[in-house]
């Protein structure tokens, strides 16, 4: 159960952006730019940094449906970012995102954890400077909204399909809103 | 020197914004509406859940910037801001506050720690479910704002009075600007 009255019947972050419209606008702009806008990294890759983030952070709802956005930037390979999420050095990814991902995990541990030569290792396979800062602002977003999702202890379902429809739409109609849903809880 | 040719002549999240606009404007306007928007928190109250968080993640610019801010919102009252950040159960402040921070310590360490006793606890010390949610989210964002600082390695001013002015500027002018600071830097 919500640690607060949360709107019944949305899911994980939903419930929470549907409860505090003025937060969310913010947040669902940064989803937006950050995993969707343009890029030299893909989608998909930008959607398995964020869900490598959640999984590291034990987050179910947000590691469960990046993990379905990823998969469908990816054509439906859910294979491939499951071995992204558990075991990304023997993953068939390019080293580079392999080196962003080793950036990604210093930064969910904590910022002070990057080391010059992660940088350097990331550069040295081709990563650019705003790929580098990309990768560490996703990781560094995730650690908030894992923290927002799990500290209010929102509701998150556990119907596989749910979330694979979820993560349709999270990848081709993206994170922004015109309205949130009606709020059906109080404040 | 931080990992990236961030804008030289900037501090600390500054310096990122004007490397990144695009991811500036959610960072920038998410802080204004949590820290100075209408809320029954007081802003000092909220810049002191920041410095609370920034210091326990060991953030040097993020907790001496937003230490400022909070004490010029509390009429230059470091001494207090520092009692909250260092030892709050001891502060000089309400009941209430104190739930709340416990509940941001929790988040700090990650969202799943929060339990129905610490937000039964703020609750009977007569914090609503927005102000639970709020101090939620401040947390879990001080969670990314610091690890993007330090995950850059930013540059860090060591300069007191500086920041006492940065300080000044948080609490009155705001975090949202029309236009970021000219790049110095390349990308």
């Amino acid at each position: 159960m919500p640690h607060i009255q949360l709107p019944e019947g949305l899911p994980g972050i939903v419930s929470a952006f549907a409860f505090r419209p003025e937060t969310a606008q913010p947040l669902r702009a940064l989803a937006e730019v950050l995993l969707r806008g343009p890029s030299t990294l893909t989608r998909g890759e930008r959607e398995m940094i964020a869900a490598f983030v959640s999984t590291r952070n034990d987050c179910y709802f947000c590691q469960t449906s990046h993990r379905a956005a990823a998969a469908h930037h990816l054509g439906g390979d859910y294979e491939l970012v499951d071995a992204v999420r558990f075991d990304y050095p023997n993953a068939p990814v390019s080293a580079k995102l392999k080196a962003l991902l080793g950036i990604a995990g210093k930064v969910q541990q904590g910022g002070k954890n990057v080391t010059a030569e992660d940088v350097a290792r990331a550069r040295s396979q081709g990563a650019t400077d705003l790929e580098i800062h990309d990768t560490v602002l996703i990781a560094a977003a995730f650690c908030m909204y894992n923290r927002y999702v799990d500290g209010l202890a929102t509701f998150a379902p556990t119907d596989p399909q749910l979330y694979d429809e979820m993560g349709a739409r999270m990848a081709h109609e993206g994170y922004i809103r015109v309205a949130e849903p009606t709020m059906a809880g109080g404040r």
